[in-house]
This record gives structure tokens, C-alpha cells and sequence, in this order.
């Protein structure tokens, strides 16, 4: 085996940013943290004293997976197999730090192609294997954690060695890019040309291309950049059955369009091994400014009216009161002594021109809209920490804090009910629990119609978190629904949704994705559990 | 029953245009289509003169039909079957004019509301009944001839007295509509309150809103307003099986975009009653402009740099050499003295200010591209002709000449080569059958990674003018299928298109395509043969 051809692992399995360089909370945090009741916690296991279930990959299974991608590309290590269990949600970062590895894969395997894929599914529908793809690993909805019950085993396919930039079409402005180029290494090979995606997850730096796809991501400059959905012209999946190839056109009216069937099917339907995307020049010019809004409401409405009637910014986000406290709180923010309210940024990308023009008339309707601008600072402070958030979940989990996040979105009129519905569900449900939260919550996404809010909770964990947040998440599903809002604008279904979609969409759509997952998938083995149940079980 | 309860049958059955002011062909015109060998025909026979096969529609059938809908609402009078007979394609017009009306509906049917259309498609699966959802009935790919070999008989359903606007969300800029309402009331009711869908296809005059859903229409201003696919934001589809809801926000990421499986789904899957979509408000200020290039090359260059690069115009069109010099020969065009070359029309709508700002950008793009401005006159001839020229094809019929339209889409590097490939595949094949035709070609709608090809064919017509289209259309199908290009862009699969439409997808894809039927309908009534073959049988 050759050691360079492997993906590097580059996280910590149950700590979001580089153990080497851990996240510190700041020193305003500890106080805060305090009020909630929040007291020191154990120290988590190390990854390599967590006890494995043994492999129970059945050896006729192991020597056909050898016999496609070869002995090296099947890996049955400790330090593999931890690393491929489970996902990026705060119950998975608690149920690994506490030594449960039950949902490890019995081995991962690494296929070097997209024949590779097909033949490992094939080979894996013989030998009732079940497989979890596997791009960046970031899900933060158990998209990762597959119903074994009725397998032989399971697999974890990695496509971290699919991590190619097969063909740019600089003329079109198309990429053909492999699912398992992370975002970081992406940017990097198109920069070359020229061009970017423009596509940000706050999982960026871990997440992959494949991963992307599959469960419909949304980056942080989307207002500008469009949503990863967006950008998909072409894709080609592998499925037991064969190959699918979409994309000849933009757009198409022959018949439905089949790629918004595959993106957002989170492996269940088949494996992304290639998508082309709409790609865009390198921007000249970045500038992203912070306003401040005397409410939330007030702040909406001049998101609202910039996405409804122009111009655009290419980044376009507004943190409500509490949010904007706690950033207020960092001693490494910039609104020096801005008397609360809520922060938004807006932020533009694009030729000199562009943004200049851009600038000049968001800037007008937002001062119209009653913002105060608070400059450049508060921006740029934004963009460096924008993908580091995250990574304060280490330090607050170490401390004994609960933290989490959910998201969903829905139209315009109904936004402010939204949130204060949903922000007072996980306020009772954990406050019942003994542990009042900090509820945080911002708009992260927007449309013309509508937008997405993103809530982050924290509150002192109690004896068992994870049934501590499970009864907070139910009661934040039940509103979302009572609300006629989306179960999910970014994060996906996963198996922590699947509930809350099949009431979302009804029991006449989920028979319609079982379909077609029979068709593409008839012994079930993709990802078993996770977008639907299986036929039979709900 | 109430008269003015039924539908208006706003169109002679196959006549595009008002046989009461028919379309009369520039004297221009007449010379060319005598170079091109065509002589007058004989008159088509008139609507009341087509002999009907008699009614097959089994009496309990009927009855259970008139049991939800009321007796007022089944109809199987002579004008309403033939008024409901087929499409406006060429092949559907020429059939109905040489008096072959065999695909008929024994019957129509009007139902009232979702629940009776329910309860309609319910009735007609226990009577073995096929269902041709009917909403504009302006379908140019056979999508409204259903076959009807497994079946006791077959209606129309005609969505027309579901015309209302049912609600509409100023804040979010929303409105739901339902399948009935035609393109023009549609603009009417939305635009005393200010708003405006911004769709306007070649068919508008006829085409309702759950025919533009699905079939995925394409409006002229699509580059400004969007696809009618990107309108959408949710729809409710009535099935034999019960209601599909979906929509809860703009963008979700919970599961696959199942809005998208039904846009395009032609009425195979389930009756879209009525659609939620984006409105925009009414325009202050509309602008159309011409601009020359000397090649057609040049002008798609420049179209390019605007969707690439922008500003982006609302409405973008190029004429190739030929479609442009037609246009010129006619006589109230406007390009006065211009040498040929092809012309483009630029359109702006939006505020005073926007559509200043987005011309002065895109003015000096396109001169900059080689474009000479040929000034407001040709943008207004553009405007005001938009919806007439279709109508041509009355008197070109009458007068012996073939004429039809096809679409495709592709990337922008392909572009060109498509354009001579599809162009050389009709006029070769049209040449071999001894009537060398005039083909024409636009660039009708722009994306940021490719566009859209609209051919116009004009030739005599030969002895038996359907097998002549036939063979023309089947070469230029491979010579789309050849260059990897879309089946279609706008006008959809149908039954035309079936056969062109599995091989761009594949096996695996049509066999998803019937899995979801066969869940929402599971006896194959509705418009049988539309879209995917039934299964064992392509």
C-alpha cells in the first residue's frame, strides 16, 4: 500500500477543530458560562483507548472488497475505524467521548474510481454488507450511522482518494470536480484556473464534495453564490445497479429534473462520485462590513428588502439580540461599545465595480432601513472566525456545557413567529430539565421569499445529555412543524430528521423515495436507516 | 349547470391563432416560400365537419364521474371532445385539419376543486379510465395523447374552473395559483395587487399555470424573472392515491427537492392543482433594444459576457443569420436598412433606476462586444410580435408549407457546434425528401454556463407531411442525442420526445421515473405514455 494514497485524516474524531491547536473559550465566556450553572466535566477517552466492537466484516465479504480496490484500500485499524464512526453532532462528539463506538464500520474501504465504487456496492449487495459513503464525514444529523440489523456487516466507503478536478470549462464555467476533494483543496485547484466556487459551509474545512451534494449544503456567501444545489449542472452516481449520468444542459424540460432527486439523497439512493458545478472568477475585490439593527425585526426587514430589491451582497447574514451579546461578550470582538441590538454582515464580493456598486446602494438601504454601520472590523472579525465557531464545542463540552445547533427556514411572514416559537420551545424543554439555555439565533441564509434561521443553544449538561438534547430537539422539531417550516434548511435528514421529514412531506412522498430507492438500491444497503425508513418501519 | 361556471374555449382546436382575425402572411413572405417550392394545399376540413369516434366511456363510468363532478361538468359534445383533442404541434394540427380526430376524449371532465379532482382520478382508476390532465392544452410534443390500448375509455381533465388566485403573501412576495388560470388572467388578477409572475411564454395566450408547472416552462424574460421551475416554491398534486403537499420554505435540505420531481412530471405522476410561486411587483419602466453583430458567433459571445459578467438584461435574444434576414424581409419590421447580420434584442424591466443602471452596463458591454445598437423600434417589434408569430403557421399551413419548432440546450463551449450540427441534421433530411427547407435558429434563454437553441423549419410539404416531419425530427433528435445536448428545453417529453428522452438519462433513470408512478399511480391511468413507456414496453 502505498502511504501518500491514502486520505489523510485530518480531524480529531470527536473534536471538530486540530486537537494540536485547541480552541479556547474566552475569558468573558467562563462568567457566562457560570450564571447557566455550567461546572467542570471529565475529560473526555482518548480516541485510542475507545473499545472497538470486533470486525465483523465476514471473510468472503473482506476478499471481494480486496479484489476490487486492492488490500490497502481495506481497512480494519483502530485509528480508521474510530475515525470513520459517526458524525459531528454533539450527541456523536458525547457518545464517542464516553467510549461508545457501536456504530463503528466493521472496515472502511477506499475505491480509487468511480468503477471501484460501483463494483465495491455490487459486490457489497452480495454479500449483505451494508455501506455508509462516506465523503468528509461532517454530518450533524447521524447521516453517518447506519441500521446494521439487517446486514452482514458494515462499511464505511471513503471516496477520499476520488479527489480529483477532472475537466474546467472555462468557457461554460464549469468544473468537473471528484466527490472526495475537500472544500479547502478544491478552492485551491480551481484558484489555479482562476476560478472559485464560492461555496462555505461553516464545515468547510472538512467537508467534501461528495458530501456537499449529497446533503444539499449551504455556504455562507450563498446570497451571492447560490446554494451547492445550485451550482450542480451535471452529476454522476454509482448504485448497485449501474451508473446514472445527469446533466446535459443548465436546464432542461425533459421531464423532471433527476439531479434535485440525487442531491439531498444523503447515500441513500447511490454514491456521488462526480458533480459538475457552476464555477466563478476569482473575486478582485472582498469587503464585508457590519450594521447594526435596533431589533431583530428591524434587521429582517432590511435583509428583506435588500434580497427582495436589490442590490445583493454577496454574503448577507443578521444575528438576533441575544447572539449579538454574545459576540459582544468576545474580548476579540470589534463593536467596542455598541450598545447592543443586532449585528448583521454584509459582506461583497466581485470585480472592483461590482462591489463598489454593489456597496454604494446596500449601503443606502440599509442606513434607510435604520442600520447603523459599525465598519469593516466588525466584518472582517466575521470572516476569519467564521469557520472557527465550531471549535469552541471542545472547550465548552470539556467544561461541562451543552452545546448545539439546529436550523431551518421558511417564508418571509412567518419568520418572526418562527423563531420566537422555536427559541421558546428549546427554552422551556431544557429549562424543565433544570438547565435554563442560552438560545442564540441568526439568519444565515436568505431568499427573496424567505430565509433560514440558525439557533445555537448552550446550557450546563445534566446526568445524561443526550436525552438531555433529545427532548430539547423534539420540542424544537414540534414547533418547527406547527409552524409549516422546513425540518431542515442545511444539515439535512440523516436518521436525528427522518422522523420529522416523513411528517413534513407525508407518508405519500416517503412511499415515492422508497421507490426509488428499491429501484436504485433493491437489497437496501445504502445507508440503511438514514432519509427513510426502510420499507415497513417508521 | 351555470355557463359561465365552464371553461372559455379561448382557441379554434387547431388553429394557434383567433380564426376570427386570422394571421395574414407578409407579401415578403410569399416570394421566399415560392423558392422554396411551395404551392397551396387544399383547405383543412372545419372542426364541426371532423367525424368523432363515438363516445367509449362505459355507463357506470360516466356515472361515477357525474357523481362527484355534477352532469353540468361531464361533457361529450362534439366541440369540447374535439377542442380537447390532442395538442398544437404541427403533427396534432395537421392530423386534426385532414379530419383525424382518433385520439379524442370519450369525455371531459371539470372538476370544481383539489378534492374533486381527487375524487375524480380515484373513480377513473376503479373504472379502468385513462386521464389526460388538460390545463392550457397547448402541449407541442404529443403530451396530451394518451394511450388508451389498456383502457376502458379515456378522459380529459380540464383543471379550467380551478382559475383562482388563491392567496396572496405581499411580505414574502408569494402567490398561490391555481392549475387553471390562464397566462394573461393570471397577470390580471396578480397585477391589481401590484405584482407580476414575469412568465411569458410563446404560448401565454393559452397556456395555464398548471401546464406551465408541468411541463417546466421557459418564459421570454426568463433571464430577469427565472424558469417557471425556479418560481415555484411549493404545489399540491392530486394523484389516485391521495394529496402530496410540498413547500415549507424556499430553499430546504430536508431530502431530495421533490418539487422538482413533480415540475416536469406532465401529468404521468399526478394533477398539479395548484402552484405557490415567486411574484415580483409590476415593472415601472420596460425598455427593448436591438443590437446588430456580424456573426452569429459574436452575439453569443456577447450574450455570454452579459449572463457571465453582467449586468444581465431581463430579456436576451440572439437571431442567427437566417432567422434575422427573415425578419428582415418582413415588412413591418424595423431594421430598416441594415446589411444582415444577427440581431439581438436586449430588454430591461425593473425601476426606473435599476433598468438605468443595469442598460448603461450592459449598453457598453455589448458595444464593447461588437454590437451596434439598432435602437428601441426593433426591441418594440420584438415585444409587440412575441405571442403573434406561431400564429403564422395558420396560413403557411394553409398555404402548403411544413413549418415546426424544436429546442434544445446545451453548455456554452458546445454551443456552436450544436447549432451547425442540428441545423445541417434538418436541412439534410428535409433536402433528401426533396423539400430543402429554411432553417432558423435564436438563442432564447441564457444561463451563466450555457443557453437554450430555438430552430425554426420551413419547407414545402411533401405528400404525406407527418412521415416528413418524422424523418426531420428524428435527425435532428440525433444530432442532439450526438452532441450530448438536452431533448428538450422548454417544450418538454410528451409522447414525441420518450424514446430521445430515455436515451439521454438511461435505463436506470426511466425505471425511477416509472417506480414513482407506479407509487402515486399505481394503475397507470394518468396520461398514459406521456413521459416513461409503461413498463415492458419502449
Amino acid at each position: 500500500m502505498i502511504e501518500s494514497e491514502l486520505p489523510v485524516v485530518d480531524f480529531h474524531p470527536y473534536r471538530w477543530g486540530d486537537p494540536a491547536h485547541p480552541a479556547v473559550l474566552p475569558p468573558a465566556a467562563t462568567g457566562a458560562l457560570a450564571m447557566l450553572g455550567v461546572t467542570g466535566a471529565a475529560a473526555p477517552l482518548e480516541p485510542g483507548a475507545v473499545t472497538l466492537p470486533a470486525s465483523a466484516l465476514p471473510d468472503a465479504a473482506a476478499a471481494a472488497l480486496v479484489a476490487v480496490v486492492g488490500s490497502g484500500h481495506v481497512r480494519t485499524d483502530h485509528d480508521v475505524r474510530v475515525a470513520h464512526t459517526r458524525g459531528w453532532s454533539t450527541p456523536d462528539l458525547l457518545r464517542l467521548r464516553a467510549g461508545d463506538a457501536a456504530d463503528a464500520p466493521d472496515a472502511v474501504v477506499f475505491p480509487g474510481s468511480h468503477d471501484e465504487v460501483v463494483a465495491v456496492l455490487v459486490a457489497c449487495a452480495r454479500h449483505e454488507i451494508a455501506v455508509v459513503p462516506y465523503a468528509g464525514g461532517t454530518s450533524v444529523v447521524g447521516g453517518l450511522t447506519a441500521d446494521r440489523s439487517r446486514f452482514r456487516g458494515v462499511v464505511a466507503l471513503d471516496v477520499g482518494r476520488l479527489d480529483a478536478v477532472l475537466a474546467v470549462d472555462a468557457v461554460s464555467r464549469t468544473a468537473t470536480l471528484q466527490a472526495g476533494l475537500r472544500g479547502p483543496r478544491a478552492e485551491h485547484l480551481l484558484g489555479e484556473q482562476g476560478f472559485t466556487l464560492g461555496h462555505f459551509p461553516q464545515s468547510y474545512e472538512g467537508a467534501s464534495i461528495g458530501g456537499y451534494a449529497a446533503a444539499r449544503s449551504a455556504g455562507q456567501s450563498s446570497a451571492g453564490y447560490g446554494r451547492f444545489d445550485e451550482m450542480v449542472v451535471g452529476l454522476v452516481l454509482a448504485t448497485p445497479q449501474g451508473t446514472v449520468t445527469l446533466g446535459t444542459a443548465p436546464k432542461s424540460a425533459a421531464g423532471p429534473d433527476l439531479r434535485q432527486l440525487v442531491l439531498g439523497s444523503e447515500g441513500a439512493f447511490g454514491v456521488i462520485t462526480s458533480v459538475t458545478v457552476r464555477v466563478r472568477p476569482v473575486p478582485a475585490v472582498r469587503v464585508y462590513e457590519g450594521w447594526r439593527f435596533a431589533t431583530f425585526a428591524a434587521g429582517a426587514d432590511a435583509l428583506r428588502a435588500l434580497v427582495q430589491d436589490g442590490p445583493l451582497p454577496t454574503v448577507l447574514r443578521l444575528s438576533d439580540e441575544a447572539e449579538t451579546a454574545v459576540n459582544l461578550a468576545d474580548p476579540t470582538g470589534s463593536l467596542g461599545s455598541s450598545p447592543g441590538g443586532c449585528l448583521a454582515i454584509a459582506g461583497y464580493e466581485g470585480t472592483a465595480a461590482d462591489v463598489e456598486a454593489r456597496r454604494a446602494g446596500a449601503t443606502a438601504a440599509l442606513a434607510a432601513a435604520g442600520g447603523e454601520p459599525v465598519g469593516a472590523d466588525a466584518g472582517d472579525a466575521w470572516r476569519e472566525g467564521r469557520f472557527r465557531a465550531p471549535y469552541l464545542r471542545d472547550p465548552l463540552l470539556d467544561g461541562g456545557a451543552l452545546v448545539e445547533t439546529l436550523e431551518t427556514a421558511t417564508f418571509w411572514s412567518g419568520l418572526p413567529a418562527l423563531r420566537a416559537a422555536v427559541t421558546a420551545a428549546l427554552t422551556d424543554a431544557l429549562k424543565a430539565q433544570g438547565t435554563p439555555p442560552l438560545v442564540l439565533c441568526h439568519i444565515s441564509h436568505v431568499y427573496e421569499t424567505g430565509a433560514s434561521l440558525y439557533f445555537t443553544v448552550i446550557c450546563a449538561q445534566a446526568t445524561d445529555p443526550l436525552a438531555q438534547w433529545a427532548a430539547a430537539k423534539a420540542a424544537a422539531n414540534a414547533a418547527i412543524r406547527a409552524a409549516g417550516a422546513a425540518t431542515s434548511h442545511h444539515h439535512g435528514v440523516g436518521t436525528d430528521h427522518r422522523a420529522a421529514f416523513a411528517a413534513e412531506v407525508g407518508p405519500l412522498a416517503v412511499d415515492v423515495l422508497r421507490a426509488v430507492k428499491q429501484v436504485l438500491d433493491p437489497t437496501g444497503i445504502l445507508n440503511p436507516g438514514v432519509l427513510v425508513a426502510p420499507t415497513g418501519e417508521d
